[in-house]
């Protein structure tokens, strides 16, 4: 038995036996363990990036890591953008990233990198096989670095000769992850104490406090004492649609969120972080909350939101009726040319009952979670780190971890050109993904930025790097060339048609929704 | 005028004129800097290791640094893999790295990472613009590093604040670019000891020294005294084709390398570095020379290598006479089907006098540089850090670095998917370069790497990593989404004359060669 024999043994031990891919030379003996391994599904992405973003939309909806297997430091650099999404979602994750032998570093062959210096920003926890004798130990280690708390970013090196050099194995009990931490006294108190006094409180919830149990105690102690709830602006994933208590979002733009959080006196943050700006702006604000808000941290990330918020509940003296779901009109199909109101309508209205939707609609993202609200109950996961290019990938995960649920992805198409080999992917797994490009030619997003400085004509320069056009990208072909079936619609009829019959076909579609505004 | 106009005019003040850009939010006043900057050149790439592989490109051919635009921590991951390429390459590159305003770095909002972390292992010099009123001076520094010697990766990270903050500008006169650093007596007495005393002696050329005056310089001493004469393994420029005295490359696989290297006593480094494998196996040497094996640094890669070579031969007092040109049968257009042979001498005879040629044909690339010695002259761009996924991008670099010559871009399939986005940047510049996807549908090397490990039977899971099919990519789709005209042939004949229609067409063509080996 080598090192890679018994790496692979670990992570099937631990319960880890999805594998996403793309190895090189120095990996060549792990691969040759994984296909060994009968248990073990390997998953090919033609591109890091793919590999990384389908791990987090994996973690995301298994609630457990996926393995990524990566070529040496710049196999890892080209997936480090997606883990930085995954970190900022909390996601579980073991990346396994080879290196070349240990007695090989020296010579500082062509592909030799400082591993540790390009994993240190985008994980949370780094280290390295010392040897085959210890592949065992370490991965133990790696894995349980990786399911800390609600899941963290673990990576592990793995020296080529660790993985060929000879090894023991013994079998033993996996490590259990931690039991969720129960909620502090002082800080029910403290909370309580603010809620009962009047003054005017949020609770703001964030990471596994947007499940239904804990949205459903958030929601009872709201309806009951008049207190707020939101969401954070950006969440790996939330409970949605019909019967379900999700809260809105806090808005992206920094003075609508200024405005939504202004009459709070005190946040209560439940899996959330304090609110600040995502870009800081010359003359706004750093935070969108008041400088004078009170913050109580009922829960950490980590931590047992439901039993927090039931807690609450009942140090509040309430009881746990169901309360009233929100009074929302379900959304209804738009009609006609394909703009923020219609198309966002008509997403909402077509979605099937179970869905998932990977969100990276970023400029008609806000607009879609305010339209889905009432769609059927689905499940919600949104770009948590700012790195645009995760959607198609994050909806191969998804899609992967959950094969009998349909995957819309609703992709903004600047975004989508990032990770685009994700449709390859989809086409060769078979997977159940309906991707739906927004498609405007444009940095949509740059161009209110821009604006914002007072260009509203951009020049030669400016128009260069914030338009997609000329030429346009011709969907249905990149689609085609990845092996997905392409589409394109320009009204609201025929968007609605498309998708009623992509969710119902077998296998990826890929709809170019042409945007009129 | 703010940073941003400053940093625009201090490019422009040192010739920096072409900025390769994706940039995003935090990078928006330097946007609007950039479009009233008249005499730049701003290209946009789809995805960011497009950005830096065109920047590489770029430097190889026109000898100075381009800029890269890139956003914060992820965009600048993006970009790493070909970066470390460029490194390898010792291209010289300006990276511009937009970051958070710095007194929002302590919010740790969503897209803040360590950006020092990231670039290092990837950078030469990294810095931080510390103001606005700064930015001459720091721009100034990093400019200077990445004109240092033959070319250095230089990263300068730029907080929003200090592109959006007032900032003074002093014309002054540009930093000039050390000269080149004259041989050292002891360097060449020494080489000229070694090869007077009959020990098998072999000048190992690298960098600037496969330029045509250097290369002159080594055959002629080579042709008077019996001195062997190699290029390194993979190299960032070479001149090459009928008239060039362009050495042959050490080879890739450790055993061949081994034996062309047997022979030599003594090696005479140019510009080169001592040889290593490029991946280490559990029975072979960590390094392709012999253990007894004599080194002399005649120059490193920042000096001038033709004086070096020139004076190395009037210390062995030889005459500047032509050397004899290597005697070699011209490429002839194969016929049939494609495979190593054909496909590769077809590629070569068609080639037009003065291209450029990319080579990222991985398990091809041997091959091919075989049957372009005699070719049309050319020069030839490798992949210098083992990091796939470069050529479309260097081709785009090396295109608008020398719009008037035609641009080979000799891609294996694989290597092709990383930053195929590079399509779309050739077909909006209107670049004339030609694709040719060696279409063989696997991983192919690592299929010759597995095979090394006994298994010559992939089973389910390596299958799944190592095979490109099912679906197969389809390559006109995939050019056609991006705005390139594709085609596909599968045979020499067929491939002969789309390549010389596709030379002789404007703007960019992509030929799939379908092998049948």
């Amino acid at each position: 038995m080598n090192g890679g024999d018994v790496l692979c043994l670990t992570l099937l031990d631990h319960g880890i036996d999805t594998c996403f891919a793309n190895p090189g030379t120095s990996e060549m003996h792990f691969v040759a363990s994984l296909d060994e391994a009968q248990d073990m599904r390997c998953i090919l992405g033609l591109f890091e990036g793919v590999v990384t973003g389908a791990a987090d939309g994996y973690a995301r909806m298994a609630d457990r890591p996926a393995a990524t297997l990566l070529h040496t430091g710049p196999g890892l650099a080209n997936g480090l953008a997606n883990l930085h999404n995954a970190r900022r979602a909390r996601s579980a994750i073991l990346n396994i990233v080879g290196d070349h032998a240990r007695d090989h570093l020296p010579y500082d062959a062509p592909l030799t990198t400082d591993i540790e210096s390009l994993a240190g920003p985008m994980s949370d926890w780094v280290g390295r096989v010392g040897s085959a004798r210890s592949v065992q130990q370490d991965t133990s280690m790696a894995i349980a670095a990786a399911r800390t708390g609600t899941g963290r970013v673990a990576t592990l090196i793995l020296p080529a000769d660790a993985a060929w050099g000879t090894a023991g194995y013994e079998a033993r009990n996996p490590v259990v992850p931690d039991a969720l931490v129960a909620p502090s006294k002082d800080a029910l108190d403290e909370a309580a104490r603010h809620i009962r006094s009047g003054r005017r409180c949020l609770l703001l919830l964030g990471g596994r406090a947007l499940r239904s149990g804990p949205m459903r105690e958030a929601a009872r102690i709201a309806a009951a004492l008049g207190v707020g709830v939101l969401a954070e602006q950006a969440n790996a994933r939330c409970q949605k649609g019909r019967g379900s208590f999700a809260p809105q979002r806090i808005e992206y733009v920094v003075d609508k969120a200024v405005s939504q959080l202004e009459a709070f006196d005190v946040v209560i943050l439940a899996g959330a972080r304090a609110p600040v700006s995502f870009f800081k702006y010359p003359d706004k604000p750093h935070v969108v909350t008041r400088e004078d808000t009170v913050f109580v941290e009922l829960t950490g990330a980590d931590d047992d939101h439901a039993e927090a918020l039931r807690a609450l509940r009942e140090v509040l003296r309430l009881p746990a009726t169901e309360p009233p779901l929100p009074d929302l009109a379900g959304p209804v199909a738009g009609s006609g040319p394909l703009d923020m109101s219609s198309l966002t309508q008509t997403v909402a209205a077509t979605l099937p009952e179970g869905a998932i939707v990977c969100d990276e609609a970023i400029s008609y993202s806000h607009a879609y979670g305010n339209a889905a609200r009432a769609a059927a109950s689905h499940d919600l996961l949104q770009l948590t780190g700012g790195a645009i290019g995760i959607g198609p990938s994050l909806a191969v995960g998804a899609a992967v971890a959950c094969p009998d649920r349909p995957v819309l992805s609703l992709q903004a198409d600047g975004s989508a050109l990032y990770t685009i080999q994700a449709l390859w992917t989809q086409a060769r797994e078979g997977l159940n993904v309906v991707t739906v490009i927004l498609s405007n030619r444009r940095y949509q997003s740059l161009y209110g930025e821009l604006a914002n400085l007072g260009r509203t004509a951009p020049g030669r320069n400016a128009s260069t790097m914030l338009n997609l056009d000329n030429p346009a990208l011709d969907w249905i072909s990149i689609a085609r060339g990845f092996g997905v079936r392409g589409m394109r619609v320009d009204n609201a009829e025929n968007l609605a048609k498309a998708l009623t019959d992509a969710y119902r076909a077998e296998g990826p579609v890929l709809i170019e929704a042409v945007l009129a505004d």
